[in-house]
């Protein structure tokens, strides 16, 4: 049967977002926030642009999803983010209580898993979806920066 | 001799800033950024207002810095918070590699410190300026919740 809203849907328009990100010289990471397959957020990586490291694509998309909800809870929502989350966004999400986080490729450098970053006790993680287009988008980028340099 | 631009100083300054988010009904929790004894920015928990987790006094105060500055690196920067930084500010902090990180009242069941968060190795902390004051601030907060509940 076809699912047209399961965990890869969502996963694509995430990556969609980190090609964006990609566009425009920026680490491509990429997040959307689903209610009842409904997409509430969408953000990429803005850290250079914006001069910030607080602009990751989790941390914005946290923040329009809480403005489109209005309130500060992110409860029956999901992130879908195309790599793993590191100790900031973590720790934002932490605070949301997000009822789920589906993430794609993992950071075993600066990902909040090795970090030991607690997560909400509500909060469900898968991890792994598409993690291998999103993986690739990323190795694409750093050999790309690497031969520009 | 008098040194008007010590740490007690500039905590002053975030204290002052806890005591505006205790105006405003929001936890009490203040932050400044200075570089070479000028306050670059000040900011002070606004999440209840916002509707946003991500709205820490830190937060806010490590993009305005960032704004300041031009640059998303807080070299030679020192930040001045009345409460020790959470989780997801600590993971913002690290981005930043802030030179110095000065607070006041530990959190021993939210800071970064006893979740095991990892600051930069150039980041330098200090902890207690103004413990008491910060402190005492907080836990009128509480208090004053409390009774309205």
């Amino acid at each position: 049967m076809l699912q047209p809203f399961d965990d890869n849907y969502f996963m694509k328009k995430a990556l969609q977002e980190a090609e964006m990100a990609f566009e425009k010289g920026e680490v491509p990471v990429g997040a959307v926030i689903v209610v009842k397959n409904r997409i509430i957020a969408r953000a990429h990586n803005l850290t250079e642009k914006l001069h910030d490291v607080t602009a990751h694509a989790e941390m914005q998309a946290i923040t329009a999803a809480a403005n489109f909800i209005g309130g500060k809870y992110l409860k029956d929502c999901t992130l879908y983010v195309t790599l793993e989350p590191c100790q900031m966004c973590a720790g934002a999400l932490y605070w949301s209580q997000i009822s789920r986080i589906v993430y794609g490729a993992s950071d075993p450098q600066r990902g909040y898993v090795a970090l030991g970053t607690q997560i909400h006790p509500k909060t469900v993680v898968e991890k792994g979806v598409l993690e291998n287009e999103a993986g690739e988008l990323l190795k694409r980028f750093f050999i790309q920066k690497r031969n520009l340099n």
